[in-house]
This record gives C-alpha cells, structure tokens and sequence, in this order.
C-alpha cells in the first residue's frame, strides 16, 4: 500500500472535548494524533496486537502540536499521518489535522516513539526482533523521503 | 479512625474540565469520586497498594451521580465519602460533592465495587481472601449505619 | 423515521480510554452516551445546534451506568439509545453498550436531562417555547412505550 | 515575588490518568501542564479571571512535551513552571516535571500563548491593554534570563 492508498482518519469532534472557551481542548489533540496512529498502523498493515504478540512496545517519546485554527463541537477533524524518520529504534510520526468541510489546517504536529521490550526495561531494534515489522515502517518512511526527494 | 476524624477530599476544579457551556463536564464528576475513594481508602487504611498486594482488584460495577448545582473553573469540590454498604464480595460507596467556598451542595452520588481476583476472572469474599480489609470496610460502614441508627 | 429505522452509534475503544486494569475506564462510558445521544438526536432531527438556535440548553441531571462486561482497546461499542421518559421539561434517554463483534452486552445506563434557558437561569417547557422538538420527542418516546405495550 | 518564592505544583498521579501500559497516558501531561501554569499565574498576581476581566483570552498556539521517565498511579509530580519568553504578545512557558518523591525527572516541555481580544477574533499587545499584566509577564521573564546570564 502506497501513502497515497492510505485514507485519512475522520474523528468529529465530540462536547465533552470542548472547554468553556468554546473550541477543542488542546489536550486532546495528542489524543487524536493516537487515534490516527493507531488506523495508520492497521493501515499499512502493522496493527497494534501484532507488535504486542511480538512482544514490542511503543512508547511516546516526544508529542509537540501547533494549533492554527480551533475546532468546534460536531465539526469534524480529517487527520493524516505519515512516518517522518525511522530508524529501527525509534519512529517520528508527523500528522497534519484539517477541518473536513472546509480543507483550512486546523494544527499540525509530531510524535516520537521508542521501540521498547514489552516490561519498558531496555530499547529493542525492530531489525532484530520484528524484521517483519521493520520493513513495512521503513519502506513507508522512505515512500515519504522519495515523495518528498 | 472515626467517620468524623475523616478529613473531606478536595479537588481544584480545571480549565481542561470545563466544557462549552462554561461548567464542569458531568464526566469528570465520576473521575472526582475515585479520586476522592482513593483517598478515603488512604484514610481508612486501606491503600490501593495493600488490596492489589493482596491479589484483589476492585471494579466499578454501578456509577451514578445526582447534577444539582454546576462547578465552575477555579472552583474547589469538597468532596466526602462513605461506605454505604459492605457484604465482603461488594462495596457500595456514596458521595457529596459541595462548593467548598459556599457550602452548597452541587452533586450526590454513589459507585459500587465488585472484590475479583487480580486476573478478573472470579469474585472473592473479603472475609477470606483479606480479613483484615473486611475488618477495616466492616467497621467503617457500621459506624455509618450506627450514625443513622 | 421509527425507532426501528435508527441506527446503533458505534465507538472504537482507543488506547487512551484504557486504565492500569487493562479495560476501557468507567468514566468513558458517560462520554459514549453522549456521543451516541448526540447522533440519535441528529437522526431524529434534533440537531444540537437546532436547539441551540432555539435557545434551548439540555443540562445532564442524572447519569447512571451499570457495568456488566469490560470494553478493551481497539474493541467497539454498539450503543443504542432511546427516549424513555419526556414531559416537555426533562428526558430520559436509556442506554445499551455491547461489544459489536459478539453482542455482549457490556452496559446499560440512562441519562436524565433538563431543559433550560440559554443562560441556564430557569427551566422551559418545550411545549411552549420550541413545540416542534416538544412533538419529536414525544414521538419516539411514545414508540417506546408502545413498543413495550 | 521572586522566581526563587514561587512554589511548585503538585498533582498526584490518578488511575483515570493510567493507561494499559500501567503508566500515566502522555496526553494527561498536557493537562498537568495547564494546572501548574494556572496556579504559577496566580502565584505571580494574574489569576485568570484578572485576564479575563481585561477583555484578554490566552490560547495555546504550541504544545511541546518530552517524556523521559513514566509516571505511576499514586505518584506526586512536582511540577515547576517558568516563563522563558514574553514580547507582549505571545508567551512561551517552560515545564519540568519530576517526581517529587525521587526527584527524577519525568518529563519537560512548554506552551506558547498568544493574547487575543475576548472573542478570539485579534491579537493584543499586552503593553497597551493590561499595563499591569506586561509588567507582571516582564518582571518574570527578565528574571529569568537574569538568572541564566
């Protein structure tokens, strides 16, 4: 599957996500970025069991969001993801949330995750112990490179 | 420690908590009970630590919680618990939640708790599995009852 | 549109809405029967901004849930909703969550709901101030008790 | 008062905040940073509503946060909040959050505000619309560079 077979994620904005200024928390941006992650990851065909059955996990590292436009109760959020940087250690995941209606960006940002054993003790590199798992993310990171190259 | 020597739990009310119409989110109300329930368990001298220890989780079974007057940002809950209601295998555990400011009363509520094993396979029976948790709940919904009496 | 004509709200358990047990937190599931009020309320024609426009605000006075088998991440929540009580002044909306692979169900639980002014200073009877919603909603919540008949 | 009087924020970890790795989720940071940014205004003399009176709404414009250590159910975070850059307009803050029995540090990170009119509509120069505020903002800015050279 190619980056451009990938769909985005819609999630629409729900009350309970709003505050008293009116507009989406900004907390739950890190929320939907897990959201989108998670679909992307079933997407190329590294759904989240898989790395748990391979006794992987993936811990944020670093969350970082710039907010451009707020979000409203009921309007939806189209979020896409893509992998920025991999390198069998650790993935940088960089996503980019629009209103779905009107196609304004409402915020963009990045997460970074480590790839730890399964009791958080040491760093694993996927190469290693998920080869499987190290090609689909390289072969997705270096889609982006090439688009971008 | 007696019911009277059991000091109320405060929470500061959040920014995050509000929602859009400008009051704390009915959500959160049940978030405050468990906060509030960890530190009476504290109080009473049953830390979670010591019931995990024990091999007993407690789950939530029934949530319900009575709106009566909204909680505004910057506002602080005083909140009280009590064991309403102790078997050995549940807990049922009710709460006020007051303004602490002016003492009016914003919410009423109960949650009741089913004793598992840790896997959460099975029910226990405190009286056996922990006899001095059963003790300790014992006492502590007598003297509630004694109270009422 | 009848009640047999509506459809069940689906919600994807995400990782965030777990807790250290390894099931879906408590306290989301008042947060799902929002979201699927919020979706029977457009399905009926009830849009929330309809209300709004009205100058109509409906406050949560009740929430109850009753928890029979624990939601995990990545599984989905099929909620149904329905309008069990309504006399112009408050709502009752009743709830069943279950798991939407097996069928389990996995909560019930109600909400009741008042209606208010704008400025939430004083209750309306939906009759008088915005009759159309007045007849929506007596409409499905007398399907309810004819269904049950 | 100086930076050197202001006292850190403490927020003891809750088991809503856990997720299924047994660790604080990483959006709750966020939040944490919030509560502790909130009560380091008040400890320099600009308490929300102060803001808010003036006709003067912040909004997050960036969210940044590393995660280096988790964070468990029942754990105190000590969080300390400084402000690293002010020009009247815009305001970055700067976290360290530790654990404040072990003095680890678990996570650092900042946010960036922008100071708009009430109805989110323009930016406003603090200098002309609350003297007082750009003072305040200032004084603990300069502080805080004092202290770096």
């Amino acid at each position: 599957m190619t980056e451009q077979e990938i769909k985005p994620y819609y999630h629409k904005a729900q009350y309970y996500e709003t505050d008293q200024m009116g507009i989406i928390h900004n907390s739950n941006y890190l929320r939907w970025f897990e959201e989108c992650r998670t679909d992307y990851m079933d997407q190329i065909g590294l759904p989240y069991d898989a790395m748990e059955k391979a006794g992987i996990i993936s811990v944020v590292l670093v969350s970082h969001c710039e907010y451009k436009h707020p979000l409203h109760y009921e309007e939806t959020a189209e979020i896409r993801a893509e992998i920025v940087h991999f390198n069998g250690y650790k993935m940088t995941v960089g996503y980019i949330v629009k209103n779905a209606e009107t196609g304004t960006v409402c915020a963009t940002g990045y997460t970074q995750h480590g790839m730890l054993s399964k009791d958080l003790s040491k760093p694993v590199h996927l190469e290693k112990t998920f080869p499987l798992a190290y090609q689909i993310l390289s072969d997705h990171c270096k889609t982006q490179f090439e688009k971008e190259g």
